[in-house]
């Protein structure tokens, strides 16, 4: 199979992580008989600095022609300090989401058994859990009008929804909980919020149509909850932009393993692949990132973006093997030796 | 002194745990010689039944003349069922915010040493945690213009803050950090929302007045997992409606001491106290759920309404005393002797 994948790097430890997913897939391609293609384009702070916007037409270009896209990570500390510069990396992001029309994040949360006991949750609240949060990506209040009015005394956002966008994103949650366990949790504020009425309308009327799966609505405040609590007992949650940002975040320390968290946002046309952690300025260049969040992104495009199956768990068991072995980075090393991003990532792609 | 407090005591175990904290309270009174007038008033479901609306001319008549209102919990199955009725008792909760106007929610979390292992965190994730959220309750997208259009397939929630909404909000903020750690975190997500723009803008202008609090900004999905990985690194946090009704019940379940938070809810001429547990239907009239959050409230209430410190010390120290002796509801006993809710109120009388 010839694969065309668009590579944005992004920032800070990006380009370093994903050099590892990179050989991987390589490593991948030549054991099963692919050929790869890879379209290298600008993206963040690094687009910022050499074109003057974090998402430039070019690279868009190259996203909406490629199979897929691999992504790295965004965010630069020189853009921090003032949130309402037209500039900012994240800008580019949600301009890249719209623009490629990427309306589902998918967002697993699951554990490792050998990192179980770095969880902030005791074991036996965290064992066994393995869930899903489906984030409706492309509306809602990040992209409702907002603006200022009484000379800027007063601000405002606008949340919309419409029944389409709320029925093709519960789509994906209902037909991914049918190849899972069968259970689906709306969540909304369906007691306050008209928006949250819709959602929960169209999909209690989607009901039917799968009869088989679990259906459950619950008030995000008490998700927020109940994810710190019994993490375990949910299976697939689909939710609206910014109670998924917040949920999927709140999941994603629950593991304990953040650093090896993947992630997938999927439109009609497109869809992009990349780890759940930032740009972690801090250690750029430093060789100590941890590149297995990367390395399964990649996992997760074989098997998404181009049903190859086997490929996506050749990278899954050679990663839990690495695990196992203890050729991991510090941030996982645990007063045992800590490999280099580098080095971890020949050991994988040499082990595939 | 005289006071006069408005008593709704709401749906479900609301009659039970409010009925413990005015037995806990005249005990108070008596010991100090003060002289509280009650005045009990309908709400919630009940006051739905009686009189077809949850927060009745009467009931606001009653509050607002009163120097404080005691709140024990509303909600009830039969409402739950369907979200867009106008007749929820939830629906009753926000219009007596918005009358009595409640700007501000200050939820305090805390750990019990003796009930430190109930949490769902690790021991030493969680010791020492001390925080207080301040969420703004009247405004936000709670209360903005909300509605259908396209013959109902769109749906749009207006979120608006104005500067003056943030600014009063920020200064109990501010004015309650001063009396703690003098940290000050504001949450909101200023990377995309307009009206959290407006919050940072705000509370930076602040900063001035305030010298000794030193102030953080962090984006509300960063908050969201830092609550969950390092809660005893917070001091103050205040943030808008919404994303405070994540954030406390977020929090709420980290100290293992759910059944034990009180809350208020204050404005310019009202104050609310009151536990933040819900009214727990399958409980109600079984005389077993835990009175200590609805009498910890009353000490808020004693503390902050009436400027009566000791009082609230006293009842403080007999909610210790009866944790370190094992007088408690079934939720807390482990194993141990449980006693009733009626048992647990009559001994914290007794020993005030
Ligand atoms: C950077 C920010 C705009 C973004 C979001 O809120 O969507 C991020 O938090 C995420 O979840 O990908
Ligand atoms: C019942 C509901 C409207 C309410 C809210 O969202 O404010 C509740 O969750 C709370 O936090 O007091």
């Amino acid at each position: 199979m010839k694969l065309s994948i668009a590579l944005l790097a992004g920032d800070g430890i990006g380009p370093e992580v994903i050099d590892q997913a990179v050989k991987v897939s390589d490593a991948v391609a030549k054991k099963f008989g692919h050929e790869i293609t890879w379209k290298p384009a600008l993206t963040g702070a690094a687009a910022i600095d050499a074109v003057g916007e974090p998402y430039p037409d070019s690279t868009h270009d190259i996203c909406k022609n490629a199979d897929a896209v691999l992504f790295g990570a965004i965010g630069h500390p020189k853009y921090d300090n003032d949130p309402s510069s037209k500039v900012r990396p994240e800008q580019g992001l949600l301009k890249m989401r719209k623009a490629l029309g990427l309306f589902a994040n998918i967002r697993p949360t699951f554990t490792f058994p050998s990192l179980i006991d770095k969880s902030p949750l005791k074991r036996e609240r965290i064992e066994g859990t393995d869930l899903v949060i489906l984030r409706e990506l492309t509306g809602g209040i990040y992209f409702g009008e907002k603006g200022r009015r009484d000379g800027g005394e007063t601000a405002y956002d606008n949340c919309v929804y419409t029944r389409e966008e709320v029925k093709r994103l519960a789509k994906k949650g209902f037909e991914l909980a049918m190849t899972r366990g069968k259970k689906l949790c709306c969540v909304d504020k369906a007691n306050v919020l008209e928006t949250s009425r819709l959602w929960r309308e169209t999909v209690q009327a989607m009901e039917k149509d799968y009869p088989e799966v679990k259906v459950s609505y619950e008030f995000v405040d008490a998700v927020a909850m109940r994810l710190v609590q019994w993490p375990n007992s949910y299976d697939v949650l689909i939710t609206e932009n910014l109670f998924g940002d917040i949920l999927t975040d709140e999941a994603s320390v629950i593991s304990g393993s953040m650093g090896l968290m993947p992630s997938a946002s999927i439109g009609t046309e497109n869809q992009l692949f990349e780890p759940i952690h930032g740009s972690y300025p801090q250690a750029t260049g430093l060789n100590i990132a941890n590149p297995m969040a990367t390395v399964l992104s990649a996992a997760m495009m074989f098997e998404m973006a181009f049903d190859l199956q086997e490929e996506g768990a050749a990278i899954r068991k050679v990663v839990n093997k690495a695990l196992a072995q203890g050729m991991v980075t510090e941030d996982l090393a645990d007063g045992g030796k800590a490999f280099g991003t580098k080095e971890v990532g020949d050991w994988l792609a040499a082990n595939i």
